[in-house]
Order: structure tokens, then sequence, then C-alpha cells
């Protein structure tokens, strides 16, 4: 353990509470401590980063829903009514939606639209290519997006946030998620999930054409390779937003599927990213809990949600910043006046 | 399902997610509007309710802690500086503190306490009695403890709450409510914790006290009979909260192991119990899970805490909170114009 670790869980086990009875809330202070370099650490302000974008695959019919839900949901979350909002709003996140390119062009201003929320435009045009026949990405778009993710993660470090959310929302993510954790090497009956939604003949084909896709293309090593064979816009922003937030003391908590695929790229890119990441739930989908598991990320909650939009992430941050505020707030043994047992851990 | 959750299951059905993919949050929802006969159901105020107790049978050497650490954690919680201050205070809860019996006299009005905490003074004596040696109360006792708890329900209704968690604070009440649940039939090898605070020779030495306590006596039959013989002020106070909840239109969250055998002993006296508790957390005391399973009940979340004061149930309470809010405040298919798939689970 470094010296902010050490500092941390000494701080920790001077406040009044058995020592380690705060559980797996102690290991995200400290966690934290690290990220932000500071013993207690802080979340004064935190927001979730929503990335929708639309993705070609949604051609082969993977997906129950039409691709015009994408452009409906963003209208949504633009005008508060989707769960993200809800729980944002609950637990004092500011929401940032960005248009990573979604199909039906740019978003005009409305005047309509409540203040609930901030839009950020950084489409890169009307969704990824169909993978299945194609580069899903131009090289040259990979890093456009990985940039614009950077260039958000810029914006997180500006506004002061201690912790920062990873949400997705684009119909057909989970396919173009599969895909490129299966050309990582996963195993594609894990990673293209049922859902009850899907009738077994569907979820075949769902497979076929994840399998069919990777298959076509010489093996990528890299996640920049795989992003642009069969990634998109929105996951490609993702992962350049988790790479630029190395060094802005900031942690930073996935949401499901789509955002921990996208994360398990910049992990690919640069190992030290899972030192500022936190899995902010288990979600239903199946092939979510191997690829936090390859990651060394243990959730935060895990509540069979699978509805996307960073809502899982916003709930596993609001436990995590739970316990920090205990961290921050609770009195020690020495100013409460209480005995301490010194022993490593006992009930009051 | 009744009539309140078929249509809160409808509810849930237009908002605009994929159906069921709130996962454990929609049947909190579900459950929270039976409970409320309300669709959908209100969180409007919300508070944690701590009986804190003194055990007589600490004098057996069963914890590392001297006795009069309760009343030093008591004045903590008064003054703000415990963690439940801090949790309650970081998602809105009144905090509660009920003295039902510490050793040291009752505590006085001190100007000096800062007002973040209720103090109910229900004081019935000064601690309950050694059950090694005899009855923990008398008959008389626990009939006016489970009326003392009754009235704290009365109290939170009309404080208006849609949501109470009940926390616990007292040395040496984990031996209590082991030998409460070890009296109700359950393996006295697991009710009887480890903690890594207790060596192996005083484990041994708490398992053997709460073992021939329990065989000492007369099997007792009823939850009011175990509570006399090994229970205490404070657990038959929360028994007589949880039954006192009856028909007030709140769910109650249940923290960790002691709560838990007091919710039981209630669960004893009225099996519809379970219908209005919610279990805030599972906790890393051995004995919690097959208690919960027993009851039906399973644990909003996981963190290997083991804190006691009712920490696990106001986190647990704040997840169940923000599954309410979401389904208040989120948009339907219709008002938003997003195209329903009619599928009953999907992703967008």
């Amino acid at each position: 353990m470094d010296e902010t670790a050490v500092g941390m869980q000494r701080h920790l086990d001077n406040l009044t509470k058995p020592r380690g009875s705060l559980g797996r809330l102690e290991a995200y202070c400290v966690k934290l401590a690290r990220i932000q370099g500071r013993v207690p650490p802080k979340v004064a302000g935190k927001g979730v980063y929503v990335f929708a974008g639309d993705h070609g695959v949604a051609a082969e019919g993977v997906s129950l829903y039409p691709q015009e839900v994408t452009r409906q949901m963003v209208l949504n979350i633009l005008s508060g009514g989707a769960a993200i909002n809800a729980l944002a709003g609950g637990s004092g996140w500011d929401v940032h939606l960005v248009d990573a390119g979604c199909v039906g062009g740019s978003f005009p201003p409305d005047g309509e639209l409540r203040p609930v929320c901030r839009f950020v435009r950084a489409r890169m045009g009307e969704g990824s290519r169909n993978f299945l026949h194609g580069p899903a990405m131009t090289r040259e778009e990979v890093g456009a997006a990985l940039e614009a993710g950077r260039a958000l993660a810029e914006d997180a470090g500006r506004r002061g946030y201690g912790l920062v959310a990873v949400g997705d929302l684009g119909i057909a993510n989970t396919s173009a998620a599969a895909a490129m954790l299966v050309a990582a090497g996963f195993d594609a009956e894990e990673m293209v999930d049922r859902g009850t939604g899907i009738d077994a003949p569907m979820l075949e084909h769902k497979k076929d054409v994840v399998k069919v896709a990777v298959a076509r293309r010489a093996p990528a090593r890299t996640g920049e390779a795989i992003l642009e064979q069969v990634g998109g816009f929105d996951l490609a922003m993702m992962a350049g937003f988790v790479l630029g937030l190395e060094n802005r003391g900031i942690g930073c908590v996935l949401d499901g599927f789509p955002v921990t695929a996208a994360a398990y790229m910049a992990w690919m890119m640069n190992p030290a990213a899972t030192g500022w990441l936190f899995a902010g739930h288990l979600s239903k989908v199946s092939g979510h809990r191997p690829v936090l598991e390859k990651m060394g990320l243990s959730p935060v909650v895990s509540l069979d949600m699978r509805l996307g939009e960073g809502t899982g992430a916003v709930i596993g941050g609001h436990v995590i910043e739970l316990g920090v505020r205990a961290a921050g707030e609770m009195a020690s043994f020495a100013d409460a006046h209480v005995t301490d047992s010194g022993a490593r851990e006992e009930r009051f």
C-alpha cells in the first residue's frame, strides 16, 4: 500500500466505529483517497456523462426496439423524463447528455426543454457503420472520438467533480459491446445476452452476427483496432473519457455492459485505468460479470438492473459517496471520548 | 398479486425504460405501493430509530469493548459524530436515538449537544439482566418494552414517514440476539459470530454462554417468552416498533443481526410483519443470512458492513427511495413519445 492508502486506513481506524466495520465502504474510501491524493477524499460535485450513439448493426435486427428510440430517449433525458434524471436528481448528480452520433440529425436547441440536463454536441455522424459488412469506424474517427472523450474528462476536471459516472444510450449498443469483447477474447456465448425480450431464434441470430463480424476480421490486438472494427462513436468516446481521467483526481463509476466494454478498451490501452475505476453495479446482462472480474473490479450493488443511461453507476456512486461522507464527518475515538478496544474488528 | 401490486407493475411497465429493467428496484416499489396502498408510493419523510440498550450478559466477557462504550456512543450520536449521523445526513433521514436502558443513568439535557438527533427517553433501567443466571427481563418489562416500541411506531406515523429504518446500539447485543435466535431454533454455531476481533477461545466462550443460557430454560414457544428469557429492553422495543407499524402505510428497513433478530421475534408474534419489512443490507455477521432467508427477505445491498446503528438500513433504504423516485418522476412512453416495443424486457 502506498502512503495515501496507509494514511486513509489509519484515518478510518481512528473513527468511532469498530475497525473495518464499514466493510467495502472503507475500501472505496481508500481507493478514492489514492485517486484524489487526499485524506479523507471529498465528493464536492459529481456528474454523470451519458453517451448516446446509434449503431449501424441495428439494421441486422438484433434489437426489439426500432433505431428511432435512441433519439426519442435522448429527447426524454433532455426534458427530464428518463430514469437517469430521477436517480441523478435524487442523489445530486449533474446530468450531461453527450450526442456522440445519433440517427436523425443534430438536436436543435429547444426552448421547451427543461434545464435538467446539459446537452453536449459531439456528434460524429448518423451512427457508426454496420460492422457486419465493414469496419464500424475509420481509424481517424476512432482517434477523433477518443479525443472528444478526453475533452469531456477535462470538462469534468474543470467542474471540480470528485466522482463521475458513465452511462450509455443507443439501440444495438449491446451488440457492439459484445462484439468488442469477443474480439478481445471473451466467449460469445457469454457476451451475447439472452434478455427475456429476445426469443431463442433472435438470440441465435444476434450471436451469429457478432461471431461472424469478429471472425471476418484479422485478430485485433489493441483497443483502438477493436473499436475501429466493431465499436461505435459512443463506445470510443467513453473509452477516451476513461483514459482522459488519468491524474485528474476524479473517481469514475462504470454503469453496465456497454460502458464496461468501453472501459475494457481503455484498460487495454492503459492498464493503469482500473486505478481510478469503480464498478457501480452488476447488471443482469450475462457478460458483465466476467468482464468486471477480468478487470479486478467488484460491483458496489447488484440489483438485477439492465437499464443503462448510467442508472446503476449513479446508484453505486451514491453508495460510495455515503461512505466518503462517513469518513469525512465522523468523530475520532479521542474527540468523542469513546473507549477504543484497539482490536482490528469488533462490534459495539 | 393484489390490485395495488398489479396497478403498480402496470405503472412501472408504462415508464420510458425497457420493462423490468429496474430489476429489484421495481419489486421494492411494488412492495412499498402495497404497504402504502398508493400507486406510485411516496417517501416524503423518513426516519431512522436507533435503539440503545445495555445487556447484563456483558459481564460474561463476550465483547472486547467495555460496557461504558454504549453510553459513550449514545453521546456520540447525540452530538452528531457517529457513522449513522453522517449516513443519515447524507441521505435525508431524521435520526431518533432511543435510550431503552443504558448503564449510567439517564442522559441529562445538554446545551452543548448539536441539534442533529432527536433523543427519545424510554429507558427501562440500567440494562437488562444477565441471562446466563436468570431471565433477561420480567414478563411485565417485555410488555412495557413492546408497548414503548409501538408508541414509537405511532410517532413515525404522526411524522408522516413513508419509510423508517431500525438501528441498534449496545455492547453485547449480538450475544442476546444470538441467544434469541438459538432459542427460536437456529444453530448456535452459525448464530454466534467469530468476528476477527474475538480470538478463538473467546468465541468458544461466547458460544458456551449462549448455548448454556438457552439450554437452562424450558423451550420458549413465543417471541414474548424468548425476549423474557434472553432478550433485552432494546430488542423488545424494536420488536414492538415493528409490530406497531402494521397498517400505518410505512415501510420498515432492517439493519443487521441484532435488529433482524428483534424483527424475527416480531414475525413470530405476527407472521404478517414481513409484509412491511425490507432487509436493508446483508451484514458480515454469519448468522444474518439464514435468518433473513427464513423470513423470505433478500437484502438490498451487501457491503460486508458490521457497524450497526442503522447504517446498513439507511444505505439500503436510500437505494429503495431512489427506485421510488424513479417510479414517481419518470415519463411514460405515451407522454414522452417514445416507441414501446411491447416486450416484457429489452434494452434500449
